[in-house]
């Protein structure tokens, strides 16, 4: 039994696994339906690839100018046949136009072609949940809306953080130069560097493993030489622009949740018998995001 | 021009682009050739896949036991015909016997089924170069003998510390249940609370990419279902087994030279034009360990 093997004899327990599962399961199954939330179809993508939907989150309270613009993309069908055309290992997945700024280059239709850099914006004005531990690249970090946030109270500025799974606008050497048509995502260790150099306007929930296992471009940026081995792109869409019976059903764990609190700590501190020490510890870019079903009655 | 469009124009910035990379590139050309290392050949494993080689460098003086362990397991070719049997997404890829502790599984031959933890040891007696950098999972980070690892001034131990590429040695509930058999490589952020609760005995030095590009298995924990998911292992083997002809020639950067020393500062405050704000701070887990062919006369 392969599946018995491996979960209960020789794998590191991650909290999915069975023991661990347990002390999570309770606290998600103890979950009130109203720590729980359902995306908003409006700020939601759906990146269809033969292999499956990549559903991604959009951040307009941080970038409002590039989701405008990657709503006017979208709806535009701009990345519909273009592809995935870089991946470079514990880095990044980057796809949009390989030909962006070349002869030959996809129309951007109605979207703009540039728009101002939206790095970090004021803290005031948002709900931050933060988490106590200490952090190494900002003063203070935790949650906004769900997403992985920092915040300075010096400056009173706040930005999206860079972790596995969240999505940026890449751009040129101006800070002003990127328009939402050429987007990564994470697929690494969390590059931290990048934080409030590049404007972050989402972050994947669900089938990050589709890009993640992406076949690796060659070094040093991961932009494949051949176009055979980049990934095609089926189609991206606003979710709100989906028929209702194309959609999917999720939910999204609100991060001020008691819910949310109580899980990030079954984190900090494991609880389980695998576990002969406990880190006292948790840093942001280790705690998920649950995301499940939503129930049928919702649907 | 792909390449040149994805490396100028819409990219967020490795030390690897470009103009980044004039800077890392500089630092390592004027690197003195004493400042790069040949691993010992019988602390090196070759693990040849059908998509290549990985190379894996052990770490003896944290884990003697179990280096030995796996030094007599490649000796018999344990691990021939096994197999890559789970990748969870973010986490780890294991690989070994799926059906170990099972009717059928495959002997260990002149290998220990049992050895003792070795989750941590006396920092005394190693040569611990510090990062300065905070670090919110133990009280002094930095490198010794190459791999990324901790230390307790209180306690007077020194760990390995889990980052993106570390080897580990799966087990079971018991602290001493592993035995170097059954191994995992992580490929996602850096579980950090692993640290201390499993035997990490070494750092994959090449190859990366064969591993975290694996097609995923299902959640929760990544065991493939269909054993023919799985990717077969062709053998894994000392280089000190290896015939001559058949060894990789590379060198490491060491650790404690001045040239990493300046690699980490750079990247720690990136002086490119593309970065416009400057970290001040890297991650333990941040920090590359650069790799090199071996200059034909070292050959």
């Amino acid at each position: 039994m392969p599946m018995a093997h491996a979960a209960n004899k020789t794998t590191p327990s991650t909290s999915e696994a069975p023991l661990k599962a347990l002390s999570v399961s309770e606290i998600l199954a103890a979950s009130p339906d109203a720590d729980w939330r359902a995306p908003d179809p409006a700020n939601t993508l759906y990146m269809d690839l033969a292999g499956g939907r990549v559903v991604i989150e959009l951040a307009p309270r941080f970038a409002p100018e590039h989701v405008a613009n990657i709503r006017a993309l979208a709806r535009g069908h701009f990345w519909d046949g273009l592809s995935i055309y870089r991946a470079q290992d514990n880095f990044v997945v980057q796809f949009g136009d390989p030909d962006a700024g070349e002869a030959g280059a996809r129309s951007l239709g109605d979207a703009r072609a540039r728009l101002p850099a939206e790095f970090e914006r004021p803290a005031a004005g948002l709900s931050f949940t933060a988490i106590p531990d200490r952090d190494g690249w900002a003063p203070q970090v935790g949650f906004v809306d769900g997403f992985p946030a920092a915040r300075d109270p010096a400056s009173g500025q706040a930005w999206m953080t860079h972790c596995y799974g969240t999505l940026g606008a890449g751009r040129d050497m101006a800070a002003d130069s990127s328009n939402g048509a050429e987007l990564y995502v994470v697929i690494g260790q969390s590059p931290r560097q990048l934080d409030r150099n590049i404007t972050v306007l989402g972050r994947v929930v669900r089938g990050m493993e589709l890009l993640s296992s992406t076949q690796r471009g060659p070094e040093p940026m991961g932009v494949y030489e051949d176009a055979a081995q980049r990934t095609p792109i089926k189609a991206i869409r606003l979710a709100s622009e989906v028929p209702t019976g194309q959609r999917e059903h999720l939910q999204l764990l609100r991060t001020d949740s008691a819910t949310f609190a109580a899980l990030t700590e079954a984190r900090r501190n494991r609880r389980d018998d695998w576990y002969k020490a406990s880190a006292g510890h948790i840093d942001l870019c280790n705690i998920p995001l649950p995301v499940r079903e939503a129930p049928s009655p919702l649907r």
